[in-house]
């Protein structure tokens, strides 16, 4: 069965503890917003789209428990706890474009004299409980895409060879996932021959999240270090590798987790086809180019420590940039929930893009 | 001061112990073979040059407190001991060639009647203490011939900025290193920016043994994960890499630490130099190319555990293949005692090669 790292059934919402994986899976309630706040400011749940499903969600849960009414005061209520929630992690911007959309809904609803203070709430709770299905959605149509254009590239009805780096899936989104999401499509078509996840220093993502999600998945995967991946290329005839964006800049150039660009031009080198799978609100067209894509600088205590335990020598520095920009001519496509679009073309689609909040 | 893996003074042999680092820096007494056997079995030493060594000097310290009358008694027990060394580790060819050398010479000795039982005890521990001295000379030739090599590449009294990988230093060598003798020559010339070591995964040598020498020396140098050197070469106008070599082929491909290739193929791609450091000893002209050479796989735990904590899923499956080749037409030079040949130029030096024993 497909990991769910968000439950939300009947109006009751659980999510899987991210910090006791992958040593431990065990779901936690969510009963209100309080526990949503304290959910994603301890992280027990993480990645940009997941904060802001569980954050709106667990208002939806809050919600559904009270009766208005008064629209006024339905609408004071939901603006105080959005807010509330997003100065959960103030950095994480999905939460605050998801409160900023809700906000403007229930302002409209408000003066809509049509609606009763009830029809308010139903029509709020239900806009809320689409995100979770729009991401999971999005997530789907990007996996039959990224399906679709691997497959098209190998002749006859022959099983294809992935590499994918950091983690991309259930646990990173509402469900599903997108670079892992592709790997799911093709393991469900009987076309995936074997999977290659790199370990992704210096947070472990991909030894520790999207290991967990393959054991769990059972599709059959091999765990490689993240300097093995053109000894891999040559020993294990790749067919494609598939990776996530944080974000992808007007021209394609695309911010990722560190590592990416190594194995964009390890690709190259080899011949292996390169593509990023991401949502069209990953796509920035603020943005023209990689070059204006700041990149973070994280903690030197992410690379010398693995929990307590010390691993480096003491008294060396680190450099540990969170990100890097893989150039979009190292780029074979970009998967979106519209199709697979060469970087190049990114511009055309500019004017069908429609907002949405996941 | 440099650091001394391994103290030789009047006949008293300390090695620091390479289980206790980089957290404590602690030399233990090798007192004799038996000592020698446990430091090489238990790997408080280790590297192929420096386990020939700590074990011919393990003998030599043995031999001294002796006194011998009889030579065939001497040879016997000579002939024992090194045979009694070897099973320490018996992968680790180096003690078996120093061991097969040294027999070959007290064998000769005895036959020889002008040489006393005395004399030839003497001339059998200068024998050793040559190693020691040869190994370090050589290194100290590597290293200048790199840096000249280096140096020449760019204009005027610039500085340089090199990338290395895992550990080919004081560590693993009777002293100096082969690739960090390079970064030590450029260092004493004051022509050296900056060194950047990678954490060398699975085992982590870059970061627990090359940045705890580089440390100890005080050169300018960072930590970075195996996945950052792309956006390294991008970001910080790398000079040139140097990294070690296990076995180099006849041809030039060159087998090392899982990482190399990948290294070389970002380094062709940025225009970065690419030299392996190597002594003549590991030039392998029975072996005509890369294809040949088979590469030893290493246990999952390597990769799943950090001492007794688990870092990887449960489950999941690992490839971890503790070698690869570098195809010699990435790499821009190798590096000898004997000055720096392009990888094709091997094969005219084969006729000049001496046999040596380290």
């Amino acid at each position: 069965m497909t990991l769910k790292s968000i439950r939300y059934e009947n109006g009751k919402l659980e999510i899987l503890d991210q910090l006791l994986l992958p040593i431990k899976s065990q779901y936690i309630e969510v009963k209100g917003v309080e526990d949503g706040w304290r959910a994603i400011h301890k992280m027990h749940v993480r990645g940009a789209p997941a904060i802001a499903i569980v954050g709106c969600l667990s208002l939806a849960v809050e919600l559904q428990g009270e009766v208005f009414t008064d629209k006024k005061v339905l609408r004071q209520e939901v603006e105080g706890k959005l807010n509330y929630l997003v100065s959960a992690r103030p950095t994480a911007v999905n939460m605050k474009l998801a409160a900023d959309e809700l906000i403007a809904l229930v302002n409209a609803l408000d003066k809509d004299d049509t609606t009763s203070a009830e029809e308010m709430k139903t029509k709020f709770l239900k806009e809320i409980e689409m995100m979770l299905e729009k991401d999971i959605a999005d997530n789907r149509a990007i996996g039959d895409a990224g399906a679709q254009a691997i497959l098209s590239s190998c002749s006859g009805d022959g099983t294809v060879r992935i590499l994918t780096h950091c983690n991309t899936g259930s646990l990173a989104t509402a469900g599903y996932g997108t670079a892992l999401g592709v790997i799911r499509s093709l393991h469900s078509l009987k076309r995936l021959e074997h999977v290659y996840c790199t370990e992704t220093r210096p947070y472990n993502q991909g030894a520790r999240l999207t290991a967990y999600e393959l054991v769990h998945e059972k599709i059959p995967a091999t765990l490689v270090c993240d300097s093995m991946v053109a000894a891999l290329m040559r020993a294990r005839n790749i067919t494609a590798v598939v990776v996530g964006a944080d974000r992808v800049a007007a021209n394609g150039d695309t911010a990722n987790k560190i590592g990416t660009y190594q194995i964009a031009v390890v690709a190259k080198y080899h011949g292996v086809l390169f593509y990023v799978a991401a949502p069209f609100t990953s796509i920035d067209y603020d943005v023209p180019s990689g070059e204006h894509i700041v990149i973070e600088e994280r903690p030197d205590s992410e690379m010398t420590h693995i929990r307590d335990h010390r691993i480096a020598a003491p008294g060396i520095s680190c450099w540990n940039p969170a990100f890097d920009v893989t150039p979009a001519s190292l780029i074979t496509g970009i998967i979106t929930e519209r199709g697979v679009f060469p970087p190049g073309e990114l511009l055309k689609q500019r004017h069908t893009n429609s907002s949405h909040c996941s």
